[in-house]
């Protein structure tokens, strides 16, 4: 591994370890460290941190924002959880299950601010961080809008994702890079970078539930599909199978979860060649990011450790 | 009515109905827009270009943050308002009635982000806002806390309606001072003008409620006890019954609510002295913040907008 991803990676953990430990003791505050305790792969910490020393600045001078953005990521997974009732997030209870959906709400707010308060001390990077922070919540809010409503498109979903999660990966990535001294246009670059490399992991995420290894993605093969969730695979899927006039996959939709023959939509998918489809769509967004990372006006060797996340991102099976 | 008041009303209902109109139209928006829209005193940002024209700041110069402090408000108008279950706010639907529990906390959420934008002009004024954010979120807590348990003592509710209601006019006076001019010292009189003003104000509130002309307060008289809801007022009655050996007021509160003889608990705090002394502590917090307000040096004359807006506060009978 990349030694500035592994120091990217130690100092967001110290960071974010000591802040948590630093918190008052009260049913506000405990949610906050509860949930930032439960782990992840701290992705956009790191790929601001990242992104910053990418300009030749100091990775120690941004943990604030490192900080501020994984902050705000888990506030909204505070509050998402509670709005698709979710049991569980990554294995353990969610915070509205653990305490009571009040206490969620009222404690995510106050995580909000707390992201707010280690954001704040360029105003401009306040400035970016509340344009994309509200990009966040238009993506969540056409997420539920989508939920409800029979037929979404492929471009229509496309963009609920690009706001819903590519865009904090861009946020994350611009910070990062006018902390270090980036010019406006590679700090748009890194923004291009961060948002098309949110949308391939998002895109390959689909397809792994499908197609990926259940002992290694580490869940029940075709969850998704069982669920009926709308991602970009089924609603292709769906497109394709009307153009082609088969109803398999409508037919499994129409029953209960518990019903549905996973493996045959699988298949379905497969037989009409959408898996290799989505896959494209992927590596072209994929393929998207690397230019504008390419376009960047700093030593070649500087970028590894970026390349190095991408890769590590797309190609992970887990 | 002072020259300054009927303009800063003026100037902040301006600017809300244009930041309404500003928009989209989208599930994330119309909420915001539609709570905003039920009007209200807008006490918060009055307050907030009053205590600016103090020092001899421009009023139009902080429209932005005087909209910030308004927003925040009515974030906490919408989320509290899910907490409590409320299906009424001023008289109209509430945002969680009127859509739905996952519009009303993301509408919230991004109308905290809505807030910090309006705010986000001065580091120093946003510092205090995320401080003062923090507190109010920390005095919800401890009102959700309270309802769970069976005794609440006197200082602890204190306390709480201090956090709950209070900081933020508290807030609100001291960003006017600092965005006015004022010296540290003099922002800190602000806030504490504030603060106390604020407590007067809820604890008026609470003795309106069961002493007020239910025809000039507008609702019926002793809601609030009928509710068993545990304000100032009532917590000091029961600690003087039991003081006096007297059992009426816990009698009615083990009734259900629409069986409590409200007018016999009236009497009861009446009788006890409760009201009197409630009314005394209000005086005292009022009489401390026109100390506070005495304190700071400009002239005299210039205070008479604060004055005033103190004294109509605190003698409104609805």
């Amino acid at each position: 591994m990349s030694t500035s991803i592994a120091r990217a990676q130690k100092l967001v953990d110290e960071r974010i370890r000591g802040w948590c430990s630093s918190l008052p003791l009260s049913d506000l505050y405990a949610p906050m460290a509860y949930l930032m305790g439960l782990g992840g792969k701290r992705i956009r910490p790191v790929s601001l941190l990242l992104s910053c020393e990418l300009f030749g600045g100091d990775m120690e001078q941004c943990l604030d924002e490192a900080l501020g953005i994984e902050l705000f990521h888990n506030f909204t997974l505070m509050h998402d959880d509670i709005m698709d009732e979710a049991p569980l997030r990554r294995g353990r209870s969610t915070v509205h299950e653990k305490w009571n959906v009040n206490t969620a709400i009222l404690s995510g707010d106050a995580m909000l601010v707390k992201a707010y308060q280690a954001m704040g001390r360029d105003p401009e990077v306040l400035t970016l961080f509340g344009r994309y922070a509200l990009k966040v919540c238009e993506g969540q809010q056409l997420d539920m809008e989508f939920e409800h409503r029979g037929s979404v498109g492929l471009h229509e979903h496309l963009e609920m994702i690009r706001l819903k999660t590519a865009v904090l990966l861009a946020c994350a990535m611009r910070i990062g890079a006018r902390l270090g001294g980036a010019s406006p246009e590679d700090e748009q670059r890194m923004a291009d970078f961060g948002e098309d490399l949110g949308l391939a992991f998002q895109l390959r995420d689909d397809l792994l539930d499908a197609f990926g290894d259940p002992r290694k993605v580490g869940k029940q093969r075709g969850g998704d599909l069982r669920a009926g969730k709308k991602t970009y695979l089924l609603i292709s899927g769906l497109e394709k199978s009307l153009a082609h006039g088969r109803t398999e996959l409508e037919v499994e939709l129409r029953k209960m979860p518990a019903e549905r023959n996973v493996e045959r939509m699988i298949d379905v998918l497969e037989e009409l060649g959408v898996a290799g489809e989505v896959a494209a769509v992927a590596d072209r967004r994929h393929a998207r990011a690397l230019a504008s990372l390419k376009e960047i006006h700093v030593p070649e060797d500087n970028k590894s450790a970026l390349l190095e996340l991408a890769a590590r991102l797309l190609d992970r099976e887990h």
